[in-house]
């Protein structure tokens, strides 16, 4: 069956960045595509989406249906309409993207992809289409996004120490602090509690254990702070 | 001519909510529809995406087709999606958004639409389609903006008083601020230069005269500042 309009219609794609974190790295989920264009290589999980669905549901299916990830929250990034984007033709694609934690997140190929797999977002390969333009803005406003909200701290254990948090931190910034420096800003922002207990079975000297105080972490997540590191 | 497609196309749009600011309001564009669906109703200025053009293209010419505004920085605000959000069947529409100098840019009404005028963003009109939520979503990103964006300082004089500064403020966020607490967060800023002039003919006491810090803005424009008020 075919489908006639009076005036010509780009088509319309969604496209997923995920980020996978875990205590060593930053990953990304790339699919590598079985059809052309760009057969064989990589890209971002995504595709069509449907008349009866909307962007979000789209998303999901297909993330779903291309790396078998599901129950993800996927939050708009931003829509992407340069007109020689896809060699296809005329084809907007709407951008989502996710931080997860990726010990909760086993990928496999499905359906509609050959291969599902994370990389470590310094060693991404050559993505197809604008891809790479998509990852770099997802990277960008995550790196935003952690100086005014806690992300990625339900990856730390209920308690901690302050090392582990700083290593969260460069984790997602994909750099180094000065750790005098981020433990003067974290005592500022004043969402830790100091436990009267220390690390255990450490090869390193045990240091004091830490976990947030639930109200001022509540209110750091609902009005944001400035964390700027 | 009709175009044929092996699978349905939703069409795609494009919306603009142009805010224009004054010292006393802040304004939204809107435009009187001459066509159905909600003819004779108010919405966003907007139309359908040419398969030649990006969605920036596409958003300028639908603006200056409908308002004749036109040399107008847009930024992206949101994809909308939701699959009833028009009575005409499925549209996607993405949604820019810009902030003008009111007294910068006349109105008028143009080949596409049948009125066009500013409307205090208090005092709006029902809108057509889903354009209030669109409306509603920008108001938001801008007030959040604010926060951490010199946004609106160009509309002040290049000498101002800390009450003009204010006021500029408090159109933005659309709330009453407190004057002891503003001028004790623009201060930590540090933006502000102090002139050594006052006032010229005002009816009140003649209050110091400020300008920004050249530098000093220009690092806040480029790297944002937490001026949480």
């Amino acid at each position: 069956m075919s489908h006639t309009y009076e005036y010509p219609r780009p088509a319309l794609t969604v496209d997923a960045v995920v980020f996978g974190l875990d205590e060593e790295d930053l990953r990304v989920l790339l699919i590598q595509r079985d059809i052309e264009p760009f057969e064989g290589g990589w890209a971002l999980p995504g595709g069509f989406v449907r008349m009866e669905e909307s962007l979000e549901e789209a998303v999901e299916r297909e993330l779903q249906e291309e790396t078998g990830l599901k129950n993800i929250y996927l939050e708009q990034l931003y829509t992407f309409g340069k007109t020689d984007r896809d060699p296809r033709g005329r084809v907007v694609s709407v951008a989502f993207y996710a931080l997860v934690k990726l010990s909760d997140h086993n990928v496999q190929a499905a359906t509609d992809a050959r291969n599902a797999a994370w990389f470590s977002v310094g060693e991404t390969p050559k993505l197809a289409f604008d891809h790479q333009e998509i990852l770099t803005l997802a990277r960008e406003r995550l790196r935003g996004k952690v100086r005014y909200q806690p992300i990625g701290f339900e990856l730390l254990p209920k308690k901690f120490a302050l090392r582990q948090l700083q290593h969260l931190y460069e984790v997602i910034l994909g750099r180094k602090l000065d750790k005098r420096n981020f433990r003067k800003k974290i005592q500022k922002l004043n969402i830790l509690e100091p436990l009267d207990e220390i690390e255990k079975d450490v090869s390193h000297r045990a240091a004091q254990l830490f976990r947030f105080a639930p109200k001022k972490y509540q209110k750091m997540q609902k009005k944001g702070v400035d964390f700027e590191i």
